[in-house]
């Protein structure tokens, strides 16, 4: 494999969009990452809020952002990453037992969710959702249960309690704040999720049912912080400042990995930055003295 | 008029991603601006980085971003505002002789160019271009002008001078750095640009003439940062911290005024962190005391 000018580990809407930008400042990409490409993005029913594309399924943006890339004329290797090692002025990465050279790297790993319950994959989009403010507008008057990792997501739980009509309310944690009187805590834990078409019944540890029109899950999701050694990080997301640049001159983030909120259109923009920073760093050393 | 929870000045990329990200979040919302919204996208000429929408004039783009504002029922209003005064937990608007109230403020005002030249406004597209990088490939081994406020944009100059056959250089500034051989500079200005369908001639203001199969004007673009007094820039453009908050409570901003690279996907993503951002400040404040 040839030297590239920026390899881009991950391809979700972060990496695809770095890509289309590198390639448009005519620079050459390794592009990598798994089949489906972003299995967040694949999983979201509906996205509503990336600019100039309402209305389609997370799937649908998905595929026309492969589609995007593909025609500007970039392949995606679908391999999966194990290691990334800075070597002098160029940087290392272990794939299998091969190692790839790349003279930046810009890291759009995204954040992976905790394990899933039983039938909690079948639902999702239909009666189970990860996201209070994307899709509270479909439980409109309607009565939901709400299961929380950490308090952390109570803000969540308001604004959802705020549009609904009953939230049954399933912390993992002791202390819960203060919350709207539709809102009943339940100290207990779910088991399974039934129903048809959609999900319909929670059933609990404690041997209980909740009939339901929803579930939310707000579940702690981790960054996929951990490939190149000596990243700073703040709390568990890769540091970048507003250039998209880490701690390692070279090394960029951008998308989920690189912090909250969890969204397409801020994994778009860094995707962009990220890029355009990548290919300044290039320039500036193809143009220093060896 | 009632207080808004989000008035958001500008309504180019920045400041549509930010109106329909506020939407989402079911917080209400004024948005203003001019009846183009974005004269910068009206002007581009194709628009190809911006994920998921390839091969799109920017004006097909500003259309399909006002759409989907539409569609998320947000009105623009058509009105400038002249200023922005902090009252206490809130922000007074001025549009003409009216005071309009906000909890919170988004600035999206972009930049502006300085004073158009004749005949610049009808060629936009047809043979002038401001962006070296975006549309250099358009003159490959063609013959070009280029005009250039500042020293700042000869990296520009380097890149065309690569690309094209022949350029001639018309800088507004005394001392340039090294050039390649196929640049001329010359010493003059342009008083005119003419041509049929498409831009063909400059005339030049000692009474000559040059033949060109296109221009690039390099100019300088002004940050539009001035609208709320004691606001904190870095240069010329408004100093944001990674979720978009300026050193004023309550205010924020995204987009090009907020900073370069002046690109569309940069606008979107800061544009929702800048909403997000407000929309937490607004739920924080009506929490609290008052
Ligand atoms: C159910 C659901 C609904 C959502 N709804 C919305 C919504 O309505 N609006 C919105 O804006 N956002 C929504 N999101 C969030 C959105 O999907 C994410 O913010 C977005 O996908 C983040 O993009 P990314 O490129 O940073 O990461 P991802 O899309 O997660 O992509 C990262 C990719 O990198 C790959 N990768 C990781 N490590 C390696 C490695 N070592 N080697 C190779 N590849 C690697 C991963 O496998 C993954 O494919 C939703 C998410 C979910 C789960
Ligand atoms: C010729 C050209 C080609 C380009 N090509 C590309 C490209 O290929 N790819 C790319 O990504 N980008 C491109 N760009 C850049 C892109 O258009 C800008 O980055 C983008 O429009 C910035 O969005 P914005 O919302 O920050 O500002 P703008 O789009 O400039 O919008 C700001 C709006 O705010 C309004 N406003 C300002 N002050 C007030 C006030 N006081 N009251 C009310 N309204 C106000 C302005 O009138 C304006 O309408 C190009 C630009 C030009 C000019």
């Amino acid at each position: 494999m040839e030297k590239v000018d920026v390899a881009i580990i991950g391809c979700g809407p972060a990496g695809l969009s770095a890509a289309v930008n590198v390639k448009a400042r005519n620079r050459s990409v390794l592009l990598v990452g798994p089949k489906l490409c972003s299995s967040a993005l694949h999983k979201a029913h509906r996205v509503n809020n990336y600019l100039g594309m309402p209305g389609l399924s997370g799937d649908e943006l998905r595929k026309s952002f492969i589609r995007h890339v593909r025609e500007m004329g970039v392949d995606i290797t679908q391999v999966s990453v194990s290691g990334i090692f800075p070597m002098g002025d160029s940087f290392q990465l272990q794939v299998q037992d091969e190692f790839w050279e790349a003279r930046t790297v810009i890291l759009t790993t995204g954040v992976f969710a905790a394990k899933s319950l039983p039938g909690e994959n079948t639902y999702v989009g239909k009666g189970i959702s990860y996201c209070g403010t994307c899709d509270a507008m479909f439980y409109r008057d309607k009565t939901i249960a709400v299961l929380a990792d950490d308090v952390e997501h109570e803000d969540e739980v308001r604004f959802l309690a705020e549009v609904a009509k009953k939230v049954y309310f399933l912390p993992k944690y002791e202390k819960t704040g203060e919350l709207l009187p539709n809102v009943e805590v339940l100290r207990d834990k779910v088991k399974e999720f039934q129903g048809g078409e959609r999900m319909e019944t929670l059933l609990l540890a404690e041997g209980g049912e909740l009939n339901v029109d929803g579930a939310f899950l707000l579940k702690e999701q981790m960054p996929m912080a951990q490939l190149v050694n000596g990243l700073e990080l703040v709390e568990k997301h890769i540091k970048v400042d507003t250039n998209m640049a880490t701690n390692i001159p070279g090394v960029f983030a951008a998308g989920d990995v690189a912090g909250k909120p969890y969204q397409v259109a801020k994994a778009v923009g860094q995707g962009q930055l990220a890029a355009l920073s990548a290919v300044a760093y290039v320039d500036s050393k193809k143009g220093a003295p060896v």
